[in-house]
């Protein structure tokens, strides 16, 4: 069907539940094996932070957390659990601000909502932390796939989050391995051969997002996507996500504490 | 290859040069099938803004627009184009704040760097603005595809935009016909069984997001994707893009005007 012009695939990887210990890039192995297909090169894995920081032992029984006296005020502030309140406060760096249900954080560079911090998809009376190293973690599953099939991938660790008044949750990526997670597309010319004054594209962001179309948020047990034919550039360095300059954001601007 | 789990596809649409006063849905019929694609049931076809709104004559030569004195001060706070930001003014509702080249501002709800005003991808001397009615837009262009090809399909008008304190531009729905932009998933149950405390999925937004990895941001002459096997609801009803209440939003709360 398709002749002269570009075009990527996308499959949805189902596993077991995914449980603390367990080895994730062997179930992703053998999960995407399962679904019939053969890693290929250039393939690119996404597998969400919720299940991985389960596989990384970053669950957290809400009974032995000891909430401080700052994290009881803070939690009527932004009713939310005051043991889950102190969980945010060792997480993130700073509170700028937020809503009911949502303190807005920032932890090494990245804004989130209550540091990340979520129980969905973890048992009664848990919650989930964000994975410890997100960038490690997908270096770590990219080599153990990596030696497994013998070609070159990029897996990437997926994250949701709202933008700012905009209404639902779109994908964001965490930390990723083998791309080049922004693509710096200044000095390329537009249509009319003029350059380009933007813009640089947040490939790895789009990824997560084109990923939870099929991943979903509740218990679909569509935790991982693999994305074929993308064309984005691979590498085998390791990029660390860049983090973008608090100057150059027109957002920020407005939205440093008060 | 694919056998019990989900999968879609993306296909990128080369079409001509688009100018003022072309029939969008026309060149987009046309495009499609020369990409030896024939539309089917549930189709979702995503079109940049940019050429959209070159179609529906939004091109403004910038020797015509006669700056005011209160867009030549913003402009130099911006650093932008005095003429641009007489633009800027008359086309957004408010201006939040911003950094130099991009003031941050709101139109119908929106946020947008410039009121989406842009030079790139226009002819020398022109800027684009946004298109007038996104959804409108998007609503007629589908009624004359589905005219067409007699299957029920789903049409998008993409942006891009930068989301806070990331590097890089990822994919934003203007408007949306044919598809429930954003799902409500609360109410379903997570991998234990418990009730999901959030969410909403910006499913049309992602969707943006998938197109825009083969879509690119300069020359590439890609300002259409067709996604296929989206599993989206579909609808026959006009849904608009909802707005999200200020008062819910984590990051509003610290980017209201000061």
């Amino acid at each position: 069907m398709q002749t002269d012009h570009s075009s990527l695939q996308i499959f949805g990887i189902r596993t077991p539940l995914i449980r603390p210990g367990d080895n994730i890039a062997e179930i992703l192995i053998s999960s995407v094996e399962n679904s019939g297909i053969t890693f290929q090169d250039n393939d690119i894995l996404i597998i969400a932070e919720s299940p991985l920081a389960t596989a990384e032992n970053r669950l957290v029984f809400l009974g032995d957390v000891e909430p401080s006296g700052k994290a009881k005020e803070l939690a009527l502030q932004y009713r939310l659990d005051p043991r889950e309140m102190e969980l945010i406060l060792q997480e993130c760096d700073e509170i700028f601000g937020g809503v009911p249900g949502a303190a807005l954080t920032i932890t090494d560079g990245t804004l989130s909502p209550n540091a990340g911090i979520d129980s969905s998809n973890a048992p009664e009376g848990y919650v989930v932390l964000l994975p410890e190293d997100p960038q490690a973690s997908a270096e770590r599953i990219r080599s153990d796939i990596e030696s497994h099939c013998n070609c070159h991938i990029g897996v990437i660790v997926g994250d949701s989050r709202t933008q700012p008044l905009r209404l639902g949750c779109v994908g964001i990526a965490l930390g990723s391995s083998g791309i080049v997670p922004v693509e710096d597309v200044r000095g390329s010319v537009d249509l009319f051969g003029k350059e380009m004054k933007i813009t640089r594209k947040a490939v790895a962001d789009n990824l997560v997002s084109a990923a939870q179309i099929l991943m979903g948020e509740a218990g679909e047990s569509i935790p991982a996507v693999l994305i074929r034919g993308a064309p984005v550039q691979s590498t085998k360095e390791s990029v660390e996500m860049p983090l973008f300059s608090p100057d150059e954001c027109m957002y920020y601007s407005n939205i440093r504490k008060q």
